[in-house]
C-alpha cells in the first residue's frame, strides 16, 4: 500500500476565545493536516477544567488570545502526521496537557512522567514541531491550549500527548480521565499509597480532591477525612467515600492539631490539592511520626514558601509533590480507563452537568460558580 | 529446671562523667540485678559516639550528673530478669540508644521504629520499670544516659534495647553498628534507596555521612559527591567510595546550584547529615526533579526553619527524614552485623582509633578535636 501525504484541510466550528473572560465564539476554522509526530483527532467529548477557566480568565498568566482552549477529551483519530507509528485512523483516544516521548531521561525513568519535550507548557501557543498553529479563521491563526485545543470539532494534537485507550470505552465518562480525576486519583494510588484500613485526609474537595478521596475509596482507607473552608462541598463529597469533615473555620486550632486529635496522633496518608501553601503546611504536619506520607498537588503562587520545623521530617515524614498523578501520559493512563470499565473506579459521580457544544459558555458558568465538579461538552451535539 | 531468682549485685570499674566536660573518674561501681524485662550485659567493647561527647559536655542539654555515659558497645549477657524470654545468660549482644518494645504501633508498623516505650529519651536517668538507677556508689545513685550507660565493665539494659547478634561476631569491630555507623548505613540504604549506578550526595563526612557514604557504595551508586566544609575529610573519604568533593566555602553560588550543573539537573539522592538547616535545604533542592529523594539524618536546632518554595516539591522530588537509618534495633541490627561477616559492609575502615578502658578520656580528645571517626575502648585492657 503506497500511503500519499495526508493534505486535507478540515472547515469545523470551534469555540474560539477572542479576548480575556469574555464569552467563546463559535466559529468556522480550518485545521491543517497533522505534521511529523502529529495526529488529528475527531473530538466527541470534551470536559472543562478549573485550569481552561484560569487560563481564560487570564488573570496573573501569560495572555495569549484568540485562543482555542479544552484539553480534557475523548475522541477518534482521523488522520496522522509523518512519522507517527503508534496510533492509526480510528483509534479511540484521550488527549493530555502533558506528554510522553519515550526517548528522554524522565520517560525512562520508572518514577518520572515529567517529559523532557511534552511537559505542559501553557504559555506555547503553536505545535512544538514548527511553533506553527494549525487552526486559522479567514487566514488569521488561533493559538492552542496545551497542545490539546480541544473546544474544537476536529484538533491536531502531538502523537506523545494522545493515550490510545479502549474502544469500547465510553468517551462521555472516559473523557474527564484527561487531567483533572487522574491528576487526584493517581496522588493517592501512586504516590500516597495509603494500606487497606489506614487514614487520609484530603485537602480541598474539589474534583481533583474528590478524585483522590476516590482514590482513597479504592484503596480501601479506613477513614477519609475531607478538609475544606466550603461545608456545601461536604454532603457531596460522601459519595466519593469521605467518611468525616474538618472546616478550619469551625476551630480555634491549627487544622494538623484538630486531626491529630480525632486520629491519636495524626493521619497515615494525606494529599493537598488546593494549591494553598498553609494547607500544604497543614497536610504535611497532621500525618503519624514515623509512617506519615503526605502528597502536595495543588499549584502554589510563584512567591509561596513552605515552611516547618525540620524534626517534623526527621520524625519519619515523608512529604513528596505529585504532577499529573505520576501517570505517564501514553503508557499509564489506558490502565485508568480499564479500572473504569471493570468497575474498579466510579466515574459517572464526578460528572454533575452535560451541555451540547453550542452552549459551551454554560459550563464556565457553572465552574466559575463552583457549582459542578465535571462537565461533560457533547461536540456531536 | 528451677530458675532461681537473680540476687547479685556486683562491684565494676566504670567511667562515671561527674560534672559537664570534666574528666571521667574511674570508680568502682555497684551494679544491681536486673529487674523486670532488663538484662545485664558483660561490656566488651565500646566506641564513643559524638552523642556522648554532646551530653557530657552538656552545652543547651539537661545536665543531669554523674551519669555513666556510652551506648554503642558489643558484650555477652550475664543475666537476665524477670520476663526476659528472647535472652539468655551468654548471647552475644549488641547496646542500641533506642529501643523495640515489640508491642505498639510504631513496632507493629513495617515502616516504623520508633518506639513508643523505648524511643531514645536523652533526659531519663533511671530504667523504665522503676525510674531507679541500677548503678550506685558508696550508696549515691549515678544516672545512667540513654538507657545504655556502656562506660562500665557491666550495665543493665532494657531487653527492648538490646540486640542478639552472631556469636562469631569480633565484638571489638561490631560494637560500633550499635548507632552512628547503622544511622548512616540505614539511610542510604533503607530510606534513600539508590539504584546501580545513580548519584548520590552526602553531606557532611563525619562518621554518619562516611557510613551513608559507605550505603551508597554497597548500593553500587555511580557518583558519591561529598560535600563537607571542612577539606581535610576528603582524602579520608574516599576510602568510603566518595568520588567527588564540593567545599562549599570554594564557591560563590548555592551549593545546589553547583551540584545541579555537575549533574545535569541533580543527583538521583542525597542524605543530610550534618543537622544544618542550611545543608538540609541544599540537601533538598540539589536532587532531581521528577525522581529525586532527599533524606535529613543530621538533627537539627530547636529554632531551625526548613523553608523551601513549594514547585521543588510538585516537581516530583521527596523529602524524608530516617531515624536510626529506619532501622529496627532487634529485628533488623543482627542482619547488618551479618553484612559484616559476609563482608558485604567494611567496618574496619571506620575503627581510626583503639584505646584501652584505663585511657577512656583519651577517646573523648580525639573526638572533641575531630580526629577519628570512631575510637573503639577495650574493655578488657
Amino acid at each position: 500500500m503506497v500511503r500519499l501525504k495526508n493534505v486535507t484541510w478540515l472547515l469545523v466550528t470551534a469555540a474560539v476565545a477572542w479576548e480575556a473572560g469574555k464569552p467563546l465564539v463559535m466559529e468556522e476554522v480550518e485545521v491543517a493536516p497533522p505534521q511529523k509526530h502529529e495526529v488529528r483527532i475527531k473530538v466527541h467529548f470534551t470536559s472543562l477544567c478549573h485550569t481552561d477557566v484560569c487560563f481564560w480568565e487570564a488573570k496573573g498568566q501569560t495572555p495569549l488570545f484568540p485562543r482555542i482552549f479544552g484539553h480534557e477529551a475523548g475522541g477518534v483519530v482521523e488522520s496522522v502526521g509523518e512519522g507517527v507509528t503508534d496510533l492509526q485512523s480510528g483509534d479511540h483516544v484521550l488527549t493530555i496537557f502533558t506528554g510522553e516521548c519515550g526517548n528522554c531521561r524522565h520517560c525512562h525513568s520508572e518514577e518520572s512522567n515529567m517529559c523532557d519535550l511534552l511537559r505542559i507548557n501553557t504559555d506555547r501557543g503553536g505545535m512544538i514541531h514548527d511553533g506553527e498553529s494549525r487552526f486559522s479563521t479567514n487566514g488569521k491563526p488561533i493559538h492552542h491550549f496545551l497542545g490539546t485545543s480541544t473546544f474544537s470539532e476536529f484538533t491536531v494534537v502531538h502523537s506523545g500527548q494522545v493515550a490510545k485507550i479502549n474502544p469500547e470505552a465510553p468517551l462521555d465518562k472516559v473523557c474527564i480521565v484527561s487531567c483533572g480525576l487522574s491528576t487526584g486519583l493517581g496522588a493517592t494510588l501512586n504516590v500516597a499509597k495509603p494500606k487497606r484500613g489506614q487514614s487520609v485526609a484530603i485537602f480541598g474537595l474539589g474534583a481533583v480532591g474528590l478524585a483522590a478521596a476516590e482514590g482513597a475509596r479504592i484503596s480501601g482507607a479506613g477513614r477519609i477525612i475531607g478538609v475544606d473552608l466550603n461545608p456545601n462541598r461536604f454532603e457531596e463529597a460522601k459519595k466519593f467515600g469521605v467518611t468525616e469533615f474538618v472546616n478550619p473555620r469551625e476551630h480555634d486550632k491549627p487544622v494538623q492539631q484538630v486531626i491529630i486529635e480525632m486520629t491519636d496522633g495524626g493521619v497515615d496518608r494525606s494529599v493537598e490539592c488546593t494549591g494553598s501553601v498553609q494547607a500544604m503546611i497543614q497536610a504535611f504536619e497532621c500525618v503519624h511520626e514515623g509512617w506519615g506520607v503526605a502528597v502536595l498537588v495543588g499549584v502554589p503562587r510563584q512567591d509561596d514558601a513552605f515552611r516547618t520545623h525540620p524534626m517534623n521530617f526527621l520524625n519519619e515524614r515523608t512529604l513528596k509533590g505529585s504532577f499529573f498523578g505520576n501517570y505517564k501520559p501514553k503508557t499509564d493512563i489506558p490502565g485508568v480507563v480499564e479500572k473504569y470499565m471493570n468497575k474498579e473506579l466510579d466515574l459517572d459521580k464526578f460528572i454533575t452537568h452535560a451541555v451540547p457544544f453550542s452552549k459551551i459558555n454554560e459550563a464556565f458558568d457553572y465552574m466559575s460558580k463552583g457549582e459542578c465538579i465535571r462537565c461533560v461538552i457533547d461536540m456531536g451535539a
